[in-house]
């Protein structure tokens, strides 16, 4: 049945998302290749493209080829509804927001990336802070200009995740704080501590080469996607043509393999959104929540996994023989899921890992209702690292300077990573239930049941469903902590025969 | 003095400049960083911001600044004037080129890039001679639509080379048609041919290495540029943001070497320019002809010159020490300053790079004259290499596919590699006649006062002066074959004692 006004639709919005591809591009050459004194002209060209992407999104045409599918009875779930319902979403927010207002936040994602770029390396948080708090005025000033005034931090929250809410994420992350603490204690308890510095002198060509093999094997597609050295490791770009970035240390090769598989996680599910609707609602991703479910369950629940190790540890050998001689099977997976406190979020092990998002949580809510200021945010960092996580950063490079986010202005943006370890171990009990044997392929080297399952079950299906929906679809369980914690205790505890 | 109007003017030029930088990024990643199978979604991309680019160009607002501006007695010569002509020409152009016209020529671009690529590495034209046949045919619709209809081809040299035309350039290259082959084959006669084979496991990252001290050397800002790697070297970017491209081969690090001074050359000219005027005609390039003036100039008369590589000769033997071994000083020079007859423009010697250019010349005007057809093209440019250079090339890959110019419908431009040299020989007498001791500077590693002669001569100028103005303004003499005639002659021929 053909339908002008839906495809004329469809054309505008693809357009649309090709401008922000280039947004994307800007930004990821920003950060892997962009010489150190040619800031200012990337700000120029964030500004420009930002700006065409604006109109383009806020044409009014949109807002009259959508006004007039409304008129039509949309059945529920319907891709037309599915399409109408995120396309409005966009476009009110595109046409409500100023040009000056685009270009102004554009700019200042530039500057304050470099200040913080700047601050972290030289561990001065006041170099940073005028800018940060720039950041949350624009975060305010959009949630108002958005008729969101009220609840700032609930708008910051849904741009990731539509649908979600402070109010329905506090329980939860209340429970992760009465039920994790006292886990991690267990954990660390009961399990030997791996050897310190047993990995040196893995040569970086060759680490690469392990992780191209690795991401391979996992079903990424390197004719459409490259991988690449940032300061702070990202899945840019989108299914047709997805940008991974890592770094390299030649003393800790398994910080490069796990933050690429985890990377990798983000970029299978771009790459397995319908290639044909991408830059439309059928062709996106849910929402950042869902989207660290993947990279999660492909980092954590495959790549930490016993069964994953049988196949990659014998190439692992192959590669770094000599520096790999005196370490044991035993000894590299008690590395690769060693759990301890430490002051780094990226750095952290997958049980510490969400306390350091409960802190970050309540600082972001704090500073949206205006409980603390931006001149106390270093103090009251430290004090919750202690508390919450257990450590005190040594310095703010290793503390409230560590994180890129809230240099982009993403605010509300951490919560997705432990909603992402619920829904991941969510997932992951259900694909076992329904793929039998499934980790006794990944000891072979085959991961094409499990993509095949999550290709069906979350990427094909774009914004069909909200995360929470999904969640229920796929599990029949609402999205919970249960699991979670299940998985922790199951592969970190010891157990009874 | 404030005035608005021209402020208005330059903030619009400005903003326009800096989309087209972006296509430049675009292009750039394309040939340097995407995926193969990518190529469609950075055509859209490509589409999408050469129709932002053309909207900013042909926005009626800069008509309107232009005509005010145009209504006032502007002095000759003043940068106003200057200023009012090209935005003008430029307003002009991209006014009269319709959206469509611009979206279709931005994706012709890109699928014939990826055309020519691929026809290029299985020697095949008929893969590419399609695209080729609508990019001649865009070309053609383009100058009609520009009142050229009836001078196509001027219309393409002018685009490249204002001021320039067919009828000034003919003669020229009659004379050297005349003069070229006789004194190529004196220089063969009368110079050894140098050992074959000599250059062998030239590991790449020294290579870069070297490459990096020498661009340094010359004055080459890497806080605002990179080296990277492509099919075809170039340079990319402007001043603000400068890409190098080269490509490496172990056996032959002179490839590397030569074909990154001469892109360093370039990149020194936008480095040069006003930085303050990038984006208008102040801060932009002449036109490509004094473009190529210094890649050349860079290249040959020093990078090929023996004060030179007294200074880089043992820099090099510290880094390929064991590949050196068995050759001498005089066995290198003999390699860099080699005149054979080859198939390749890139690979081609200073004396015969130019026949290259007369037989392009020769079938460009060919085929926007309509007495040749695309399908004769392969023969022709066979039978022109026979005559011309004394070569016929083995296959189309190293024939009629080698050049990446004509995939992006860069008709005209060729012209103005031989009118590059011609204007490096006539700069470089008249810098060796200002600069006495010059010379002795290179041996010493320090290029600057050649660079600081040309920044004030050249780059500092932006376009205030035409091509065949500034060469007149600079040598006293108007452009012309004599000093490129000298220059190979003493360069190549055994002069009297």
């Amino acid at each position: 049945m053909p339908d002008d006004t839906y495809d004329d639709l469809i054309a505008r919005l693809k357009r649309t998302d090709t401008l922000r591809s280039v947004l994307g591009l800007l930004s990821w050459d920003e950060q892997v290749n962009l010489p150190p004194d040619s800031a200012d002209r990337r700000a120029q060209q964030l500004q420009e493209i930002a700006a065409a992407h604006h109109a383009a999104a806020a044409d009014p045409q949109i807002g009259h080829l959508l006004a007039a599918i409304e008129t039509r009875s949309l059945p529920v779930g319907s891709d037309l509804a599915i399409v109408a319902r995120y396309a409005r979403r966009d476009f009110d927010r595109a046409s409500r927001l100023p040009e000056d207002f685009v270009r102004e936040k554009a700019a200042l994602d530039s500057a304050a990336f470099h200040a913080w770029a700047r601050a972290r390396k030289a561990s001065d948080f006041s170099a940073f802070a005028p800018l940060l708090e720039r950041q949350i005025a624009m975060a305010m000033r959009e949630a108002e200009l958005m008729g969101w005034a009220e609840r700032p931090y609930d708008y910051a929250i849904d741009l990731h995740d539509p649908g979600l809410d402070a109010a329905f994420i506090a329980p939860l992350f209340d429970t992760l704080r009465r039920e994790l603490p006292p886990l991690a204690r267990r954990i660390a308890e009961t399990r030997p501590a791996p050897r310190p510095d047993m990995f040196r002198g893995f040569p970086i060509p060759a680490q690469r080469q392990f992780i191209r093999d690795v991401l391979g094997r996992l079903g990424f597609n390197w004719n459409r996607g490259r991988l690449d050295i940032s300061l702070h490791p990202f899945c840019g770009g989108d299914g047709l043509d997805t940008r991974l970035t890592t770094r390299f240390d030649e003393n800790n090769p398994l910080d490069a393999i796990f933050s690429s598989i985890h990377e990798a996680g983000h970029a299978l599910y771009e790459q397995g959104l319908p290639a044909a609707d991408i830059g439309t609602p059928l062709g996106n991703a849910v929402g950042m929540a869902v989207h660290e479910s993947q990279s999660r369950l492909w980092e954590n629940q495959v790549g930490r996994s016993a069964p994953f190790w049988d196949f990659f540890e014998p190439r692992l050998r192959d590669l770094f023989g000599p520096q790999l001689a005196g370490v044991s099977r035993e000894d590299l997976l008690a590395a690769i899921n060693e759990v301890r406190p430490g002051p780094i979020r990226v750095d952290a092990d997958e049980v510490t890992y969400n306390l350091h998002i409960l802190m970050r949580f309540e600082m972001e809510r704090a500073l949206f209702e205006g409980r603390l200021a931006i001149a106390d945010l270093p103090r009251e960092w430290n004090r919750l690292s202690e508390e919450i996580v257990g450590v005190t950063p040594e310095d703010d490079a290793r503390g409230v300077l560590q994180d890129i986010h809230w240099s982009g202005g993403a605010f509300g943006y951490f919560p997705s990573y432990a909603l992402g370890n619920m829904i991941a171990a969510q997932l992951w009990y259900r694909a076992l239930d329904q793929l039998p044997g499934l980790e006794d392929d990944f000891a072979r080297g085959d991961f094409s049941r499990l993509l095949s399952w999550l290709r069906e079950n979350i990427h094909s299906r774009g914004k069909r469903l909200d995360t929470r929906e999904l969640v229920v679809a796929v599990t029949g369980q609402p999205l919970g902590t249960g699991a979670l914690l299940r998985h922790l205790a199951e592969r970190y505890l010891p157990h009874a025969p």
